[in-house]
């Protein structure tokens, strides 16, 4: 069985994704490796905090290294030396992020690399093929996402030129050893585009669905809308991804609603910057307050990295700029997330989800002065 | 007893140094941390590849983090989280290499900080103060150091300062949990002023003696000529401690004259830069002839970071700018050093040094394309 669902509370789900390189329980949150790394992360310290399954983004693995060297080394697993489950994003949301001059066709998307500027035609097939080549466990369709607040008018035609490439995609898509590709429901935040776009990506039928287009700016408020206006038209025997969500808090109201699978670049880019998360909410270490602290960043952490390090030994290297400041964290932050994500998956086990969610609102809120 | 000689083998000594956080076995490399913190490593990674002490920089530590936080940590150690040996140098190499506006007294050196143009006075006793805030085992005189090339009057006259320093530095010592006070040797390249300098600072007498303003540009001849002028004048029963040196070949040379311990910047800094150490010379990663390279930095290393990752995907990293390329290739560096240390100690209790020396040497040499 490929998923299964272990327990529910409400429409939170715990379950169980078999995937080729091993099993995930759900909710999960995957750390994103942009570049076929982590930033700042050992994979080792990853398999140390639990971590099961990560991301890569198929336009910088195209860009960088290429086809061509990931093919030599079999995958981005042995490339990285990561042996657990990968899941790729299709490169449609760098196109329209990072790249200059892009291009939409019906068939593809002209652009140029953020990094040369070569110029490249990405289509569902190239895409298909790029992924193939990374061989991650699980595989996105070519989707075109657009920013919040475009006109309806765009907002529909992407939506609709997205269902064309997810059924190319699912042509192009190789079964090999029984890796897993899902489609992506778009449609911003219009209920009946959201409804339109589900009911049509199950018709062409995948192995998970994803919620695209949000995170863009919408905010918590409209994004919560949309699930709740887009998760009751999704197959209840089949993983939901939302992509790249987000603050602990929509985490926990994603959840709620039977998001299974979330990744995020939040924790890792906060801890890069200094910004560290804590069950009392976040807590900017370069602030000078914390120059003579030593206390640890969180307290109550029982992560073992998180209770060795004072603040002010991290205000003093974020201060110095010493790269172990990013490294311990990253770290912290990741652990943060996942801890998370065990006391959600425990929550529903228990059959007190909302008791816990209550609990979580309430520390966060309190931001005591720790 | 502080400092016992186990077994020799023509100069070379092994030897082992007591000192109030552990015990050191020598010749030994020690890594810098600057800042408080050896850059890019977690200390249990120090600790993984086994080294029993560091280094730390006195005029980093006093304009940050700063001396009220040392002390309320209790030291360095506390601070950054590591409960073995650390040695400091007095503070007078940074301010000649980094400061502003830097002029010399008779009772001390005027400096600008490097940070924010604030301006200090240096001192013997404020040297030793800080390294008496920072708690590290073994603790350097304040001395003047000299450019390479620098006329043969201002050497004699940095060199008398030096002296004169060392005596106000012994008086300002503490001498607290039998931490260690080193005296250090000047006198640039000429051996009257090498073997002045070493008597009159024996004379003061010390736990130990530096060997001070070499690796300053005088090259791998002049250094070695110089170690030869000034060793024999150095007591046989203490630690020889050479400073800011320096190369593989260049450990292997003092050691085979007697030098007992070592700090250099090169192979951390070098692995930030993208340059790697191996048993046949220096590989600079970036190159693009590893691009698509599966062989591990070094094929005939044990070490299980080293052998995990390939030159592609380092290759990779450091032309993707991911942290991650630095952290693997100073871990890799700093193994390398290490097992140096450990190759020579070893040859040292085998009495074989010369042929192990040899070997090193033609590997090295041999620069085969592995």
């Amino acid at each position: 069985m490929t998923f299964e669902i272990k327990k529910t509370d409400g429409k939170a789900r715990n379950c169980i994704l078999n995937l080729p390189n091993g099993f995930v329980e759900t909710p999960v949150f995957m750390p994103v490796g942009t570049q076929g790394t982590v930033k700042a992360m050992f994979t080792e310290k990853l398999d140390e905090i639990g971590f099961k399954i990560i991301l890569a983004n198929t336009y910088h693995m195209f860009l960088r290294p290429g086809c061509e060297v990931l093919d030599n080394f079999g995958g981005l697993n042995n490339f990285m030396q990561w042996d657990k489950p990968l899941l790729t994003d299709s490169g449609g949301f760098q196109i329209m992020s990072l790249s200059k001059l892009t291009k939409i066709e019906n068939d593809g998307v002209y652009f140029k690399s953020h990094i040369d500027g070569k110029r490249f035609f990405l289509t569902p097939k190239l895409s298909m093929d790029i992924q193939n080549s990374i061989g991650s466990d699980i595989q996105m369709v070519l989707d075109q996402c657009v920013e919040y607040n475009t006109d309806e008018e765009k907002i529909k035609n992407a939506m609709s030129l997205s269902l064309k490439w997810a059924e190319l995609s699912k042509k192009s898509f190789s079964k090999k050893n029984k890796r897993k590709l899902f489609g992506i429901v778009q449609g911003g935040i219009n209920p009946d585009l959201r409804k339109h776009s589900a009911e049509e990506t199950i018709k062409i039928g995948f192995d998970g669905y994803a919620i695209g287009g949000l995170a863009v700016g919408e905010g918590h408020k409209l994004m919560v809308q949309t699930l709740d206006n887009t998760i009751p038209f999704l197959p209840k025997n089949k993983p939901r991804y939302l992509m790249g969500v987000g603050t602990p808090l929509d985490l926990v109201e994603s959840v709620r609603r039977g998001v299974d699978m979330f990744d995020c670049v939040m924790p890792t880019r906060a801890g890069r910057h200094g910004l560290a998360y804590t069950c009392n909410g976040n807590i900017n270490i370069r602030n000078s307050k914390y120059s003579n602290d030593n206390k640890p960043i969180d307290p109550y952490s029982k992560c073992p990295i998180t209770s060795k390090y004072s603040r002010a030994y991290l205000h003093h290297l974020f201060k110095a700029k010493e790269l172990l400041g990013s490294m311990i964290l990253t770290y912290i932050n990741l652990r943060y997330y996942d801890d998370l994500m065990i006391k959600l998956r425990k929550a529903i086990r228990d059959q007190k989800y909302d008791e816990i969610a209550n609990q979580i609102y309430e520390k966060w809120d309190k931001k005591e002065n720790i």
